[in-house]
């Protein structure tokens, strides 16, 4: 719920107002618009920029599997302010943090996923976009409204969220709290997406957690009190599963690969000057040319241009196009099979795939597609040899002991949840039969 | 999560497959692919026609209030079907209900929204359109995908389907429970709204209730038995507090509001032969210019279309055109005030207001709007006078007595349940002041 | 859980303690062992007085209508302790509240059952107890450990806690906290005993009631904002049908009823010499002679002392005594039947029934019992008659005015929640037909 | 709750009731009372056998440790039947299982723990009962109402049910879904002692695992389908935390190592004539006089004797007694110290706390005791070593494969979840810092 309330105080006259916001995983979150720090929040919230992020899915094609991962990044974004407020007034407590330290954390928190285009995953892989260049980018233009906002209340604001987003920001937990293996945003949309999807895999005990947080005194850094070892086994137990279960989700991945050749093929026809279907001086056109955006534009973008334009191109003369886009739409997916061999039999069995797939009439570079996890090195599950220094997770040995260890260290059960490699064909399911015989030729051969 | 998963069976050889749905409501959705009638099921989700209800929010602008309120009609759908598959099981235990009823009813279950369209309370109002007979029109129609599945199983399904819709079948509770003041579509929808916009108000005991539904013999009608009466008690305050706090809420209908002003405005300029903004060959043309849709184009329409339009309007020549649609889209909304008095005054209120709408550069057409309440009367509190015979709940008075009440007759706290009315006036924030003023004066005075 | 766990903190050298609870309803309860007013909890909960209410069952004989309900006044207790800090935080944001304020309503929250016995409903009514009698006694008796603790932290520390308790303590709105219409203890006890129970009757939305309390300033007495009023009536609701499902539940007073004959019987066969089994110099002697307690004495009765002896009590010489206790603890409860007539017909109806539960061979003395509700008049759903104006519940008429009502004047849903009246006939399942034949035999009659 | 409720249906005359418990776990759990097989559950349910079940706690002296968990035997007996029936209603939809195969899996489902006596895993050890013989004799002698029940239904059904019960009952899967490493009485504990303790680690997707549950056909035995592996890896997780958060958690532990040396102590003193305060022609003197006890008279004892008797020795004039039983009644427990060393330093350890025990006037026998895990070999994580083949888990290793796998082959990270064992000394906290200084200055040593 979004709504000013106001509430009268003993003793005081002017009246008091709150924005509250009912979440479904967070229950109340609640902004003081008394509080000169809250009323910064609260007029992000309210920017152009940030309410486009209603119009991005959280998920992307997530839905296509679990058809209730219809949630926003604005939702998201609220609650992982919200988890970076109670992270701060607990450690605050014992620990001394600056007000102007828990300002740039609070904004990073709630703009940490300002800069994500629609579908980003499938689109900054196609042009080369990446969204926390873009993110950075909104807060320190200065034609946007996020940015007068940050610098009406402290001309420095803008240039210290972008330093807890990217690292630089001391004390150095501040930014392990909003990006690191475990930080607010991966405890708030382990919920969300766990609640969001149905799947329930990605449920932890997330307030025993926060209870144990702590501070190195003289690094700085974040670790977890000897008592939260467990919480944080499950919470790593609950994103490894949340991956494997949804995040690389076979369809979701399908969908993404189909996504990836519509973009293509509308770009290759946009090149050769035969895309028709395009709404003229809209931004698509700029970015299937692949010409530079300005922030301006960027922000224009959201899912209903891709959507729209998708729906449209069902109609579109190229067949490649309009056949990509419709199957894309109503939910007939391309099929995918498992390659993990070797990469001389990896380049004979793509070939002959290939072939396939031309003799039954497709076109390879849209309709044979290989889908890789190692493209997406940032994502999967927590080891300590993908993850900086700075992402580690520490937890302390024995109650009071001081002493910490990097968690694969202590936890056997962790050093067990293996990064898992995806390494795909994706297809016309008219192909299925042909290109799972000689897989499978193969694996019985070899 | 939708997928095949084989299972195989004992004593079997063949492979049995099953459609597996997780949801957040009501965690896992199954259907049976080796079932005949379960195969219906499935082929009917994976229609274009059905599909489409991904793309269609289930509470419309109600995140304009509720941010997680982000979820579909497909969603919805899917629930709503489960739910009616529980409770024929749990009735058709004791009552023998033909294979042919179940299927006819389940399946309308899952087509009861099949009709709607984008943001269906406004774009009906404004074209005159009734989701209701859109939904009949895709059942019946032979070119739908809907309809071919239907008659492929048996050629009148389509029929006895709308029959279930249109209370016309027989036996009656068959329509009662798909639509009646005590219905799965409503078992499902205050659950399912309740947990995505956060608001809680919504929860009920639907097991209990579930569990205590019974059909009257001679009459075939749907009752609650005795014991059942504080749990439908308790979900008919829930509903009405859905109803004070998200459907009616504020804010979601000063945006409807604004969102009718934008469509009449454009369709006003398209009369004109000004919107010079519009996707050329695109369905929103016809539908702007009023003219009628077929089947195949009303089911091209979906929320990207408009949101697609209203985000380029923000670009219009027309400065009211653009000034509504971008106060729309950034969330700038429209401010309201009750009237509530008697018609005299009522007429005197709203001159005044429109001359101040006026005085500040406003066109009263688009800029001063009556939202009124009684223009919805198929929703609100329940109440037996504006509940036809068949949609009213009745409830045993004493276990095992056979003797039926309408359930205001029995429960004082029901009875208190008032229909609200809804009489506000909507205008720019810009004139809010003077306009409360002007209201606030009234009240003094009388 | 309970457990010491160490931490440690930045720039410190001591390793700081916590003492955690896990609770059900409240998830993690956290006490400072290094704040001195925290360790006068953590302290109080470790004496053998506190201890004790581990022993003593929350709901009493409800477990014998919903087996779940086998939660202790400990649990219930710390829950209590908890809700109390909770509220005083948030207050304590805005209204200056006064450390030794905080520490005497914590303390009296957490200690607001410690004179409950065993099955106290019962056995107040037969031996004339109050537990806020022994309460206040445990709490000023320089032999308790509970008094003790208290004086070592502050010598006027008793004395405020008992002023807490009964409603002298100022500021008013500390007693209106742990003991009103809308406290603390029932806040607690709904959650927990609808969770315990499984009967579901009992959630409300705490956190938004929580958020929306504030204190009027010149009458220093609690409030709800205007925007927290239908959570106030949900609040109310819960509780009513609580009331009617679990509180009241037929079969919880039916066994009330034969737990007060078997200590009348014991009590009858003590005075005449009769009782032989009763374990000799155990404080269940002196009960049963009626004899007064000391506080010590008072301290060492639980559940177990009743139930072991009921047990023993089944292989009594006397037959009334055996059979009354081995009803009672198989389960063969006596059965209810309705009066609800004008004083007259009570009487004549009362007699017919004396005559049949003695022609049947039954003492009617311990096996003829009235039940009516006006017994316990403190309980019971919220009405503004029985409520002192302390006990009231006020809510602001509209956001911001100051102005507040009663909530009854307010909300029409909550005035038809009305008190409800038992009178019932209670006797042996043997005579269940010829009684209710006598009491519908009158109704038809009349 | 437990009550009758009259429902009438359509076309019939008589009223048919329902037996309805309401249960925090599984919520509604209703039985028929017009159904055969319904009413001898609900006849036995009703025995004074099954309802002595009420108190006994599930968890023992779990309490100590989290104060919630303070539910009985008989809310779980409950539970492991209503489980019973919905896996059973699962696997007869594929599967055929004979109607008296069922009756006899639900009884015994039901009455799994009817031999369970108080503080079983105590009195068990101290006196060398098993809870599973006393199960059986209870079910199999003809003077108790159990066997009465089940005779009259069959006259083989009580044989049946110990034979599912032991393991030699055919199909086998029916003894494995009631005891087995994944049965319904551990589906049903982890998720009830969760919740109770709010510990929250027993948490699993048991809908998820019962949708998966498959029959092998040759072997009869029971699988888990391949989409259900990453549930059963949740679950196997669960187990492993709530056992080392729960049941294997220090303070329970020490807490039964005092009631151990309670009633060790007792038996000795009552050896020698000494026990004085004990109550006379009451079971607890066979116990302590370790006499075979009849089945009437071992039905006799629940946790109110132990309680009662240990209340009452607070005041025993023995000093060793008395001081154990006010520090367990009073939660003034031992402390505990790992050892975790090779035997002989274990020896040499155990010694030196010996002399110092001594030297502090504590006898050694009561107050210096070793407490290994090895002493409990049925509990403890899973592992397929430990387990025998009827009770492993296998899983199927593709979907619609057919191929069946021990579950640690194909998971990791179960592999990992290994045995843990414990070694520990407890005694008194008066000696805690000596034994702790000696233990330490081993480690530093070696």
């Amino acid at each position: 719920m979004r709504g000013r309330a106001a509430t009268r105080f003993a003793g005081e006259d002017e009246v008091m107002a709150e924005r509250i916001y009912r979440d479904p995983v967070h229950n109340i979150i609640s902004l003081d618009e008394a509080d000169p720090d809250d009323r910064v929040l609260i007029r992000l919230i309210d920017t152009p920029e940030f309410q486009r992020l209603r119009r991005i899915k959280q998920l992307g094609l997530a839905l296509f599997t679990y058809q209730g991962a219809e949630h926003s990044r604005f939702s998201h974004s609220l609650g992982v302010m919200h988890l970076m407020r109670r992270v701060l007034a607990h450690l605050g407590r014992r620990y001394p943090i600056a007000r102007e330290t828990r300002l740039a954390a609070t904004c990073a928190a709630l703009l940490h996923d300002i800069g994500h285009g629609p579908f980003s995953h499938v689109v900054e892989a196609v042009l080369g976009y990446r969204h926390e260049e873009w993110g950075a980018r909104i807060i320190l233009d200065e034609a946007t409204t996020v940015h007068r906002i940050l610098v009406e209340r402290d001309r420095d604001l803008p240039t210290r969220v972008v330093a807890v987003l990217q690292h630089t920001y001391r004390p150095r937990f501040i930014s392990q709290l909003i990006s690191s293996q475990m930080d607010v945003d991966r405890f708030d949309y382990l919920l969300r997406d766990s609640l969001m999807t149905g799947a329930k895999y990605g449920f932890y005990d997330l307030e025993w957690i926060l209870h144990t947080l702590e501070i190195a005194p003289d690094e700085e850094c974040l670790y977890v009190a000897a008592k939260g070892l467990y919480a944080v086994e499950e919470y790593l137990q609950a994103r490894y599963y949340m991956f494997r279960q949804v995040y690389f989700h076979r369809n979701l991945r399908t969908a993404e690969v189909m996504l990836r050749s519509i973009f293509r093929r509308a770009i290759d026809l946009m090149a050769s000057g035969q895309l028709s279907l395009i709404v003229p001086d809209s931004v698509m056109v700029k970015v299937l040319r692949r010409e530079p955006l300005s922030t301006e534009e960027y922000l224009a973008l959201d899912d209903h241009d891709v959507m729209f334009h998708i729906k449209w191109w069902t109609k579109a003369p190229d067949p490649i196009l309009r056949d990509l886009a419709s199957g894309f739409l109503h939910r007939r997916l391309f099929k995918a099979v498992d390659l993990q061999v070797n990469a001389e039999r990896r380049r004979q069995l793509i070939e002959r795939a290939r072939r396939i797939v031309e003799a039954a009439g497709f076109d390879p570079r849209y309709y044979l597609i290989e889908d890789r996890a190692s493209d997406i090195p940032y994502l999967g599950p927590y080891s300590p040899e993908t993850s900086g220094p700075e992402s580690r997770i520490y937890v302390e040995v024995d109650g009071g002991s001081r002493t910490l260890r990097e968690i694969t260290e202590v936890s056997p059960a962790i050093r067990r949840l293996r990064r898992f490699h995806i390494d795909r064909l994706c297809f016309p399911e008219a192909v299925n039969d042909a290109i799972r015989a000689v897989v499978a030729e193969r694996e019985e051969g070899g």
